[in-house]
This record gives structure tokens, C-alpha cells and sequence, in this order.
């Protein structure tokens, strides 16, 4: 019989794969990928230094876990860059799919917590959700303005897909974010597009 | 003028060379060594799935805090494998010197809430600080069990090293998890040295 540390155990050591999972965004020194675990890291270490960004109804310990959570579907998915060409609807039913196998490995309860929680940053319904996606998407803006564009070079972006693709969404969450990105952001792009 | 924002974002910029930091440990599936920023990402979600292997004065959210702060001063001071061969007095000048010069990139009442939770992880005495180092100490041997030895092979470590440098470390602020533990390393060690 598995026993309940076995099933834990087991959960853990599958999250592991998600250091082999690569993104778009290099890392700031513009030496390699980011993987999607310490992406994850970063993410939760942004959550903690800007809490004073959230707004009033944000619950930051929340916003942390659902940082921690938020790509171990990209084991099964992988992870599609933003401005990559992909299927959304597709991407969709993929997650989900990786969600059941992969939150399905814990005990029930512990995989109806994880799961409810991947569920919320999903939908970005919460003010918590929408907090914790402004992070997602304001983080790789930040690393491409370090490594010499990342991902805007790699991409051929414009500033007016960076804007609707990325700007709207940190806009939503974290507003102040957005105000100190957009500067940064179009002085980039008119500097180097 | 520097502002609050622009001295926060230069902190998390500086973090980002955490992944660049290398562990004597391997990914499970030994394809490479893990870094010290992925390993923190991986703890935080050691402490999310075995909550309930923690005391009664144990404070997750913080258990977390400290998870995603604890490896920082690596940035400086590098990884000590910990059957590797240094000097823990002159490593801890080092790492107290790192603490001081990249939390001391943050505004100062940020650096005084961070830096405190990495002293209180490192001071190993609240229940939650022991809890988190119970942890830290636990991930390793998991993932030597599935990579085929990794730093017990790499520093011909016995079985009697094993409980003195880690074993006891685990069983202080989560007995369950080494109570786990010592039956799966001890039968590795019977098979394989």
C-alpha cells in the first residue's frame, strides 16, 4: 500500500521536472533560458519585495503559493511564450489535462487545495489571481530589459503587441507596476526597434 | 534620485544570479547539477505539500519566507556542498557579508524584514526556522534516492556521515520526515556501498 508520504514524496519528485522546462525569457546576464522552476522562485521573491503594489483585498501569503504553483502544468504542456504562436483554446485543454495527472499523484485533499489554487490564478478573477499575473507578466519584461531584449529581439515584437499582449495584463493586477514598466519599456523600444 | 521601485527592482535583478549558482546536487534524473535558485523553488513546495509534517508552532507562511530567502547570500559566498570540505566559521563571515551587502539593496525597512528572516533561518532555534532547515536538509537525499547517489557518490559518503551531517538535521524539526527517510537512505547504503 502507498502510504500518504509515499504519494507526497511522489508529487515532489515529479514537480522536479519542471527545472527542465525552458522559456523564452533569457536570464538577465543574457547567458541561457530561464527554466520554469527558478522563474517560479523569482516570481515568489517578486510576490514578497513589491507586496506594497497590491492592492487592499490582496492576500499576499495566496499570491505566493499560486506563484509556486502556477507552471508545474508546463511538465506535461510546456511552456508557450507569450508572444510565440500557439492555440490558446489548445494550451487550455492541455493545462487542464496536466493539472489532473499531475495535482492527481497527492493525496485528495492535498490535490483539491493545490488544484483550487492553480484554478484561481487561472481564472485571474481574484484580486489575489489578478495580483499574482501582473508578477508573471512583469517579471520577463524586467529580465529583457537587462539581457539586451530577450525576448522582444527573439520575437520581433513591437511596442504596441507589447503593450496589448503584456502592458494590459500587469496594468490589471498591479497598476503602479505598469506606470514604471511602460516608462522603461518605450524608452527601450525607441532606442532599439 | 533612486527611487522605492527602482532599489527594489535592483535587488530582484541581482537575485536572478542565484540561478546561476550551481549545488553539488543532481536534477533527479542526474541529467545535471541543480541550481541554488530552482533548489529554493523546490523547498517552497516542500513546505506547500508536507504542511502537515510540521509542529504546532510552525508558521508555513514563514516556513516559506525563509525557503525563498535562505540560499541569497550564495550570490556571494557560493554553495558549500555539505560534505564538501570548508571552513563553517570562515563561511559564515562570508555569507553575514553577503547579507549585508545585497539585502542592503533594498529600502531600508525591507532589508531589516528580510534580512531578520534569513537570521532567523540561519539561527535555527523558532520552530518554524526548524522546520524550514528540516527541509533544506530533507530535498537532497530525496533527489540523491532517485538520481543514483549523486553527492553520496561524488563524496564517498558512509552511512554514519550521512545521519551525523543530515540525518540529525531532519529529525530535529521534522522527526516524521526522518523517520521516512532513514529507512529509504539506509537501504540504499546497504545496496550500493
Amino acid at each position: 500500500m502507498t502510504t500518504r508520504l509515499e504519494q507526497q514524496l511522489a508529487f515532489l519528485n515529479e514537480a522536479d521536472k519542471l527545472k527542465s522546462v525552458t522559456r523564452g525569457t533569457l536570464l538577465c546576464d543574457a547567458s541561457r533560458r530561464e527554466n520554469s522552476a527558478e522563474h517560479s522562485w523569482h516570481l515568489t521573491l517578486y510576490a514578497l519585495v513589491l507586496a506594497d503594489q497590491a492592492g487592499p483585498d490582496v492576500d499576499i501569503t495566496r499570491v505566493m503559493k499560486m506563484l509556486v504553483l502556477h507552471d508545474l502544468v508546463e511538465i506535461d504542456a510546456g511552456d508557450n511564450p507569450i508572444f510565440g504562436d500557439y492555440d490558446p483554446a489548445d494550451m487550455k485543454l492541455q493545462e487542464e489535462a496536466a493539472a489532473e495527472r499531475i495535482f492527481g499523484i497527492l493525496p485528495n485533499e492535498l490535490r483539491d487545495d493545490l488544484r483550487t489554487t492553480w484554478e484561481e490564478f487561472e481564472a485571474n478573477e481574484s484580486a489575489s489571481a489578478q495580483f499574482a499575473k501582473s508578477l508573471d507578466r512583469f517579471q520577463p519584461p524586467m529580465q529583457n530589459l537587462q539581457s539586451g531584449g530577450g525576448s522582444w529581439v527573439e520575437y520581433n515584437v513591437t511596442e504596441a503587441q507589447f503593450i496589448t499582449k503584456v502592458g494590459s495584463k500587469i496594468k490589471k493586477g498591479a497598476p503602479g507596476l505598469w506606470h514604471f514598466a511602460q516608462k522603461k519599456v518605450s524608452a527601450w523600444f525607441a532606442a532599439n526597434r
